[in-house]
């Protein structure tokens, strides 16, 4: 029993399956079927079969120690109750209309907390949109399609089912993927700090990214994160003025976001300011390593763009070394009159020798961080051989921000695939070095 | 002769051309070959024809009045005295190695000057990446693929040849376009003060996109900015702190953010702080009415990114008015027994009334703008039709930020056809509500 059984459930009861399309049971059942283990749609006024599985009666009917719960709330009680009865270990309620709502929500709320205890139940929810596991092939939401989503490093943890489904498709959309992504609603018995244990030792997860509203018990969350040894990175969404908008939605408690990132300063917690933000950090600090310091190199094959990453990364508290004798000597001889040498070092245009600089720079012991930036050129491409090799020799972050044509896709992804984050705006490339640098914590 | 050679000019000289691929002479040629009148490869050292184009011996031989100069910064000086002989009015230089690098490339750009003065020559440059004017077919720039660019209601003048170009193809990737682009590197004798006015008058352009790094006349900067009818929206990059980067690459003098921003506030100019942000209030700007006001009608089918977006425009100024009483009494009985129906109106999921909750809030008087978010299900689709009705009958700006599978993506485009302009992610619809408020200009 426990936050467990989401990961490796022995059968899956989704109650109040349904065979007409459109309707939330008919949307979860679409979703479950990629699970390779037992699936019961129970619904007792519902026959024959949906998506080739038979209609049961009831949960008791079943063997299944997981239950998505597609009914509304008034009946979410009596329902859990069977579940425990049946000895289901953990179960996803996705109707809204709890303690987000009024005070009979509160006390409806209040029973399924209740149950979970008496059963010692886990329950994902009430008010969420469910939880993604892309290599277990689990889908334990009714938001169609979220089946295209697919594996990835980065584990997400979003207060808001719906701020998890958007990041998860906007990863998809990247063609990036998830560990996992769960969303926690009303968080009955399931929150943050139930999840981040977990996750920090999924050997999926190489980073774990949170959107938090609020949370009732905040040090036990501080705590976890204090604990984790998987980087953490986290969108506080919120503000004290919409404080009745917010508890409206999952009843979260009004904090701010000075409360979070004052406590978890040096811990090692990355605070960012956007969903975009959000993902891009996770990525960076799930695919690089942990850099030494804050000593950034950035190569530029146009100035401009160049410009702009390094006041960005200038206002985020990045050091610009110069290059060691060794190096400058290397990159001024690659670079024969070429307008800027040092770093930020600007090749005026993408050269055949683009490679080689990055590779000077990535080498020298006085940078610790390479941010390189450059608009494809069909003819020449990008200079994926030697970002390959520095890859497997050399052992700090190394990001690559992408500009041009469509063309520069395919290549992007293989540099994707060897380790080099790639970002599709200067501000991202940069704004992702400055979360690298966050990440670096006091006891590391 | 002046700036508008650059719009239509009669016959183009490409001087330095080459049949070499990769050479920026050849580079050059496959862009222009999409200009349909006269084209001129000057090349004394080549014979015969590239692309179909016959070598010239000299900018004499030709009736060009636009040149596109590919030679390196040396012969610049003599190359633009042939072109001044022979009457052309208006040159691209691309060449790097001017004022930006030493004493010697400032004496060449005095040179470039005094020759531009003496034959009433506009030169763009020198060290750009040149322009494109997508709905004339004119691609005066040597990056490959710059051609691929197609024609859309905003002009980008950036200061940094590489912005213009990379926030170009950005534009391409999310399926828009450019009305024109220029990038004006040294800006030896064209710059925004010269362009500004030519982009206003321009009917394909609906918005006006800077990138500024620093400009010696200020005063006309701000005065040329005072008084253009189109709609500005401006990035100031470039520290103080960059300053030897910064002058490296264009010779900008170093001027602050502050300067820009508090001398043309209320002035109706928008300033921004990123390329994203650029694009996007530029296109918010240029495809929806000017508002009448700062109030916001928030109407999302997830409550989370709801509050992400109602959050970023709580830090940015806006108001969220409440709805009138009888828009509210239509909200509540679309939306029976659902979260929260007061403005952020918050239903939930996606529903099939969605688009009529959007029609109420857009209807209401005390709704200035609509920022709409919804995750897209394949079985709801977008509500297409009502936002068209609305975007005819309903004289105010109303956003849409999309979210979920890639499918959405030919509805998206649907409703920017329309006038609806969607946005990927909730920070970027709202910073783009954002820009519409601060588009207000205080004489309005």
């Amino acid at each position: 029993m426990g936050v467990t059984d989401f990961f490796d459930p022995d059968g899956i009861a989704v109650i109040g399956a349904s065979k007409t399309p459109g309707k939330l049971g008919n949307d979860a059942m679409t979703n479950i079927r990629s699970y390779d283990g037992d699936v019961y749609p129970v619904n007792p006024s519902s026959s024959g079969s949906v998506y080739g599985y038979e209609f049961v009666e009831s949960v008791a009917d079943t063997d299944a120690d997981l239950a998505l719960c597609c009914v509304p709330s008034p009946v979410v009680p009596d329902v859990l109750e069977e579940c425990g009865e049946a000895g289901v270990g953990a179960a996803v309620i996705f109707a809204g209309g709890f303690a987000e709502v009024d005070e009979d929500g509160q006390e409806l709320e209040a029973d399924v907390v209740r149950i979970g205890e008496e059963y010692d139940m886990t329950v994902l929810g009430p008010n969420t949109a469910g939880y993604c596991i892309p290599h277990l092939d689990l889908y334990g939401s009714f938001v169609p399609q979220i089946r295209e989503v697919e594996t990835g490093n980065v584990a997400l943890v979003a207060q808001s089912g719906g701020v998890g489904i958007t990041s998860s498709f906007q990863f998809d959309r990247e063609e990036y993927g998830v560990s996992a992504m769960f969303g926690l609603g009303n968080r009955a018995n399931t929150g943050f700090a139930e999840l981040i244990p977990v996750l920090d030792d999924d050997p999926q997860t190489d980073a774990i990214a949170l959107h938090i509203e609020g949370t009732e018990d905040i040090d036990a969350f501080f705590e976890v994160c204090r604990n984790a040894e998987t980087p953490i990175v986290a969108y506080k969404a919120g503000s004290e003025d919409l404080s009745e908008f917010v508890q409206s939605h999952t009843g979260a408690p009004i904090q701010d976001r000075a409360t979070y990132e004052e406590t978890l300063a040096g811990e090692g917690v990355v605070f960012v300011d956007s969903v975009t933000e959000l993902l891009d950090a996770s990525r960076a600090i799930a695919d690089t390593p942990t850099p030494a310091g804050e000593h950034v190199g950035v190569v530029t094959a146009q100035a401009g763009p160049g410009i702009i990453i390094a006041d960005e990364l200038n206002e985020r508290g990045a050091v610009f070394p110069d290059l060691d004798d060794d190096t400058q000597a290397r990159v001024d001889d690659l670079l024969q009159g070429i307008t800027y040498t040092e770093n930020p070092v600007d090749t005026g245009r993408p050269l055949p020798e683009f490679g080689q600089v990055i590779d000077a720079v990535a080498r020298d012991d006085n940078v610790d961080i390479v941010i390189v930036y450059e608009i494809y050129e069909d003819s020449l491409g990008y200079p994926v051989e030697e970002l390959e090799t520095l890859s497997e020799e050399v052992d700090k972050p190394i990001l690559f921000t992408v500009a041009g044509p469509d063309s520069f896709e395919e290549e992007r992804l293989e540099m994707e695939a060897f380790g080099i984050p790639t970002f599709q705006a200067p501000e991202r490339g940069a704004h992702a070095v400055a979360a690298l640098i966050d990440s670096i914590s006091d006891d590391a």
